[in-house]
């Protein structure tokens, strides 16, 4: 998808190629010289590019380059991604395919009690993917942090008990190489989005990343970022989509379910959706999960708790794990039933 | 869901009531007197405060007036809002129960033909209601504003045909009678969401009226204009999503699917979503209207048209009519798969 | 201000071309044809387009088409706007000369004392434009909506008592004509910037509009509104800035100070302020009526109450009649230290 | 500026209260037990909430916690920073009292000439802070980073030829020992405002330090970023408003200008005002200086370059050199203007 510009014959009526335009998706807009319409521009992939390019009466087709050549859109099948479980068994999960994956956990690891307790319901429920955060961002000095390397510890053992994966987010490039010992994603997080010193050294490191979205990030500002973890060596990226900054408090985000089908037309990365962050109010959680699903995400994230009455940070939000059935069920069930129409409609 | 104080005796620990609030799925902020907490304060329904009230140590409890008194939520089953068709059949049909509805048909009405074409397919697929527009607002004044009166007639004669309801917008608060008499939902635009002059022309008619929002609305300044609708009058609102202004031109608007279970949680007024108008982007619109019936809508809008190329507006986000089997089919899948889990979030 | 393409010969180094457009205050943006920069596009004015257009090496230059043609900015000088205050005396008051107008008065008129206390305070000032609410667009259904045609005949009768001009509000296309009878300036407000029915009604009396911008509207959305009034007939027209949809609750509006230097560039229309819807603030005003002064601004309108804690509307960004002295007299100091700058920065 | 909840008696008419609050610069809501007006809310700041206390009537006060104790508004007078520059002549620049500063240079340091030709250029005009890129955060991965440590030695060696001090940003909380070494302000930038790890290294360094707000920061949230600084050991804290994520590519950002009194009225922290990135037009450059200004900022950052179209990064902002002496006289010009109207506004 890059904006192209075709420069028309004088044989050719512009509004026929317009009509073109349009049936291929576009949305073209006329140039003129001295009056006269002689070129239309539109933003297209590159397959409906080609074709239009041979039709009657196209004299020549300019493209703007491709901001993040590493991650453009190659194809279908071309998006898995594959995590390699850090613990002893080494399974592989993948990313990517027709089944969505969940993952989900405490916003902040908290003891291992809580974290016990999460892992045992996402495990029974068929969950592979555990997160927790360890080193968290928060917008007070004086909120919890995070237990840092001791909660890192905690998320591989008991991760590792239920044969699970490890997803927690790195803050600092200094903590990059620690996080990488235990866990078996790296996060980063929206306001780290376009930190480029920490995506580099995240990137240097050999493990799936999952890079959130910024909430003041366009899709561009976003797979810019993606790009330089691409450049930087990351070979597993994974997109993240949290919500951008809305203008009503109603949410403490604005979740932008568009991003996942108009991601797609972009790149091959795999997108998932958090709507725990995204809407920031617990009975929306599962209503917006499935949304996520039925436009086609990669997987859901979810944050969970034993009791959020006591959660240290983000307690309005966390699903109790007695939700955590439905939730998969839900996501199972939206996936069969979407699946099929999503790929007839890509083509 | 309005904004509540919960006044504290000096015997209850706040930690204790903040815990409480959250897991009735508040956000509890403090407040202080002489450096000590005294009362917490958090946006909560009706249920759950009455429930925090009579709680031990609670010693008053202050709320925010009620903004929207006529259509604030009273509970699950009083969202029905019921359509009769205005030809001679006089058949009814049902918004806000379990099975979505879809509205569908051409931006605007252009010929007989293409309207016949479009009502024929949808009719074919099951459907109910057939938009379309005879008076247009746009952005530019030489752009083509609708056939008036003349679109009226042929959107009358044509879903009589089929058997089917009119939807229309009306601009002008001279234009409601005549509108009032062809079409069998009024529907007031974005761009007149708090045009009240309109509003109250529009409430004075006894039709069903879809209230799109405007693109700077939050969701309280949408509840307030069908406020308006409904101090006025009107006695069958709906609410029809549409997007609010984004920040990335990669699409139209930014659809808030997060303000489906948003509303639900403040109005028992049906929600339709708009994926046309909200991404507008052809190959987004099957996607992002499976997203909005997962996520709960009572139904979705969606243009289409027998060749987008010569639509006289927005041909890029027409569906083709050879798309619409798939919509409804996809609609009908993922209801059933959600349903069930949807009310059951609603406990 | 129009995006342009220029298509470059071989001969021609892309590069030196990209610093041409620099220089000339664009953004340059290469289009490549089997992998070579061939074009540059930019959003650039007629007169650096013409002069680039002369440079060796550029083969043709696309433009797209003028959105709004008869607004559009033909140069220096061609923007001023007359207003014949309508009593007896017949005075002209011109807007968009070296000297910043301030229009002024309550939000609503609530009573002939307090109109005539604000027109008094305002008159003694040296302002000549008397603004006050006939009818009063307001988000609740059940908040006071104005005092209609008596609330115009106050106004007319106090302004004709200090030989002031009148700017008020008309919200229905049914009310042009007694609003029209009554008042100098017509105010189309945010809430209707795109009420097209009502801006042809508007339209067809010969009388200068005051057009706000809506929160959601960009400069293009915003200037083709005026091109709907141009292109019915106004002849004199004006802008006004009262702030766009912001995210942070800390101010009513987020104000758009730079769309004053950017309208200029596009339009040859005065521009106005609003500080006080646009902050909503008290003490916000006077800085902010400072700071459109300073960044060019051809004037400014502040709502200002006898005693804002009875004001029935808005009191809380209405400015004490005490005030007034010390905003006209800044607004003056501003204009003289910066107006010579501006028209040099303009060159 | 905090929340405010005032418990009422029955004796106290609660409309007369809330005049009371309008007064005082508040927009009051009124809170309601059993049907009846008890409370009213409102933002408030301590001298007013004190006096209100006292108001007859007023049985108690609850206040919403103080967010960000160690920069909170403490009056007049407590906003000067003092820089340091680091050279061998230790001289004083005084940001905050009633001189504005204005800091300028490149966008990024390009070589030894580019940067000699800014700096001679300043210092001709009278300034006395020279910024320029060692270290760039860019979009793309390919665009052009800065030169790094040799950046940072031509900046220090250029600035103590012309006695400047120097302004340059920190990216990587590795190379703060290093930027310290040869900066005199450390600036953090918009995209790691909230880059807690950076803050903190940063905060350890005993110098003045100006925090650029994200492009999604609410106030609140920029208070709370310069409250992990203050937290972590910083004393000298400058704010740098820089723009906000608007939904016009018209302009780069949208320069938030009333965001200066509205700080103003939060904290003692000085306020500079970034038009260059702000609007990213050379043209609205000069206008957005002199508005920020006017509206009381203590400063303005702008680029400028001795040939903007070899610029290797924003060169489109970029202030020709031959426009400064204009800024500088039209900076000084407006603050002479609008600084005693100012003083008596914040009364």
């Amino acid at each position: 998808m890059r904006s192209r510009t075709f420069l028309l014959d004088a044989s050719l009526d512009p509004r026929a190629f317009a009509a073109e335009v349009v049936r291929a998706g576009g949305d073209p807009k006329p140039l003129e010289e001295h009056g006269r319409v002689v070129a239309m521009t539109a933003v297209l992939d590159d397959e409906s590019t080609a074709r239009l390019e041979r039709a009657p009466g196209v004299a020549r087709v300019l493209s703007a380059p491709t901001p993040w050549p590493k991650i453009a859109r190659r194809g279908p099948g071309a998006r898995l991604v594959e995590i390699t479980v850090g613990g002893a068994q080494k399974d592989r999960i993948v990313v990517g395919d027709d089944r969505p994956v969940i993952i989900a956990g405490p916003c902040a690891v908290e003891s291992l009690e809580q974290l016990e307790a999460c892992a045992k319901a996402i495990a029974g429920c068929g969950g592979r993917l555990l997160r927790g955060g360890a080193y968290k961002p928060r917008t007070s000095p004086y909120s919890f942090a995070g237990h840092g390397l001791t909660a890192l510890r905690l998320l591989r053992q008991v991760a590792d008990r239920h044969r699970m994966g490890v997803v927690t987010e790195v803050l600092d490039p200094r903590d990059v190489e620690a996080v990488a010992l235990h866990a078996d994603v790296l996060q980063i997080g929206a306001r780290t989005m376009s930190d480029f010193a920490l995506l580099r050294a995240v990137a240097s490191v050999d493990k799936p990343v999952l890079l959130k979205r910024s909430p003041s990030a366009t899709l561009d500002d976003w797979l810019h970022a993606a790009e330089h973890l691409a450049n930087a060596g990351a070979r597993q990226i994974l997109l993240w989509e949290r919500g951008v900054r809305g203008f009503d408090d109603a949410a403490r985000n604005l979740v932008d379910i568009a991003a996942v089908p108009l991601l797609r037309m972009r790149t091959d990365l795999p997108v998932l959706v958090d709507p725990s962050h995204g809407v920031g109010v617990r009975r929306a959680v599962l209503p917006m999960a499935a949304a996520a699903i039925a436009a086609g995400a990669d997987g859901v994230m979810v944050e969970c708790h034993p009791d959020p009455g006591v959660s240290r940070s983000d307690g309005p939000q966390a699903l109790l794990l007695s939700s955590l059935p439905r939730l998969f069920a839900q996501v199972e069930a939206i996936a069969q039933a979407v699946r099929p129409g999503l790929d007839a409609a890509a083509e």
